[in-house]
């Protein structure tokens, strides 16, 4: 029996929610009371349908999960430690409520991070905010934007671009179902299913971001708005010119035929982070994608060795060397 | 000149924002790091427009303060110290740059809470979700819902019935207008004008609610859902009966001959708590207002000595001394 919000109500709902999912006001006071928290880092994100997710992309847990990790990421760009998060959910109330139970069981089934209360509303448009508490070791130890120095090599944690077209690759698959997330309807290249299943999947990099901070590094961002744009940040907070050395190898598959666009189009939640010339982290699985120079905060690309320029209406190739 | 959300976009009004309110992303990191929390409580609220307030009623700077206290009043219940915010703003991008800028200002009048970061992006619907982090003294002093005890004497720390039709109010009175809250165009009674400040301007009783914790007080509520449910959920939670024993002194002038429906409207943001017999709190603005029994959550209501019951349909006073 797949009941719809409108019929529980508000109350009904979060009841049921609170049923299912003890830790969701559990402790039945106005607020959570936390343990002690020795540097607490603390991010906010909000996510509505039809702007940052479509429910026919996916079943509803693995759009839960993909949110949670969305906000985790943040947590992950600073070193920290992931803990405890609350939810501030939208809901419309025609949706139904095993709709809105698959879509908690997702963002419950990290062991890690606790769901540790959360506020429902009435909405037209279904949406969360999430907000994650996390724990650093220590101020001084927290990576940062600002902590890029002229000379570091600039590393990503992973491929790039899976966010390039994904919902016109989803659209023609019309979403993908089931656990193993298989093509809903039409047909998908292999390449293209890796980049969605990517795409819908994202993990945060919690434990390398931790391993990064205890191996000295002091600077990474996480890529939610395309390379360009965190790596832009990386110059102007730490008034730093970057160069960046992209090619293809950097990109998944499906999207290795445009890897401007794959740079600019976010949504990849992997850490880009600065470290000393001599640090190599190959074999954790990252990539060196450029450095630091001496300046007051501009970024410089080069393509395949070519330098392109980027303005308001896309990519130019200078083509210097043609 | 007062442009519009849509003419700078969602990046062109967070920039403003940051301009503005430079503790908002003020870190420029991926999340706030705040100081060491020893007993940190959060709670999460979401208002919205149509449902929680209406941009009609008062200026923006009223509306946005008036948001943020009722997230503290939380933090109050808990005998905490409030400290820190976070905003996740909805905006619709047809409201006035100037608007989201004096929201944000009441927002941010407060010294001793700080905004220490926040989201923002475009929604239909203008609302806003507030996450505020406090702290505690300890675990153990924490005031809770769950520790009333029979014997003990029950008190509310101010004037309830504020939100009692409240909308019909400020309807009548186009809303009230200015820093000083004047009706903008209809007709009010001084104690209706008295009522609708009030209902405006509520003011999270955190000084109160940590002497309260300082004089030995563990358990307290806020009322937020009116008395009828705040009480009902302390009755619940701690397993005893409670008797309420309500008179029109407990009530805003402008709803004493409603104090039943004054009692079950809620937004009064005022303190619900158990003390042991003896210990009186009439110096410091509060007034008796029933008692805890033993029993297994009941709660019982005299309304001027006599017994009324609640159900669905509404009040029924059962008149045991006609």
């Amino acid at each position: 029996m797949n009941r719809r919000v409108s019929e529980l109500g508000e109350r009904g709902l979060i009841r049921r929610l609170r049923e299912k999912f003890p830790s969701l006001h559990s402790i039945g006071d106005d607020c959570a009371v936390l343990p002690g928290i020795r540097c607490p880092v603390v991010t906010t994100d909000s996510f509505f349908e039809g702007t940052h997710f479509h429910r026919w992309w996916a079943p509803p847990q693995i759009l839960g999960r993909r949110l949670l990790e969305a906000a985790l990421s943040d947590i992950a760009a600073m070193g920290a430690t992931a803990k405890w998060f609350f939810t501030a959910l939208s809901v419309d109330p025609g949706i139904g409520v095993n709709w809105i139970e698959g879509f908690y069981q997702g963002l419950t089934e990290r062991e890690d991070v606790i769901l540790a209360g959360g506020e429902t509303v009435r909405g037209e448009r279904l949406g969360i905010t999430l907000t994650v508490i996390g724990e650093g070791e220590d101020r001084d130890t927290i990576l940062r934007r600002s902590s890029l120095h002229p000379g570091d090599n600039l590393w990503i944690t992973g491929l790039l671009g899976r966010a390039l077209d994904a919902p016109a690759k989803l659209e023609k698959a019309g979403g993908l179902s089931g656990k193993d997330l298989k093509p809903r309807s039409g047909f998908l290249s292999s390449a293209e299913l890796e980049q969605l299943r990517a795409f819908l999947q994202p993990r945060a990099e919690l434990e390398l971001g931790i391993k990064l901070r205890k191996a000295g590094i002091r600077c990474a961002i996480d890529i939610s708005d395309g390379l360009f744009s965190e790596a832009s940040h990386l110059s102007l907070e730490s008034s730093v010119d970057t160069v960046l050395e992209i090619d293809e190898t950097l990109f998944f598959d499906s999207v290795k035929d445009n890897p401007l666009a794959a740079s600019a189009a976010g949504e990849d939640y992997v850490l880009l982070f600065g470290a000393p010339v001599g640090l190599e982290f190959s074999s954790v699985g990252c990539s060196k994608i450029g450095r630091a120079e001496t300046g007051n905060g501009e970024m410089t690309i080069f393509l395949d060795g070519e330098r392109v320029s980027i303005n308001a209406k896309g990519y130019d190739h200078l083509g210097v060397r043609k």
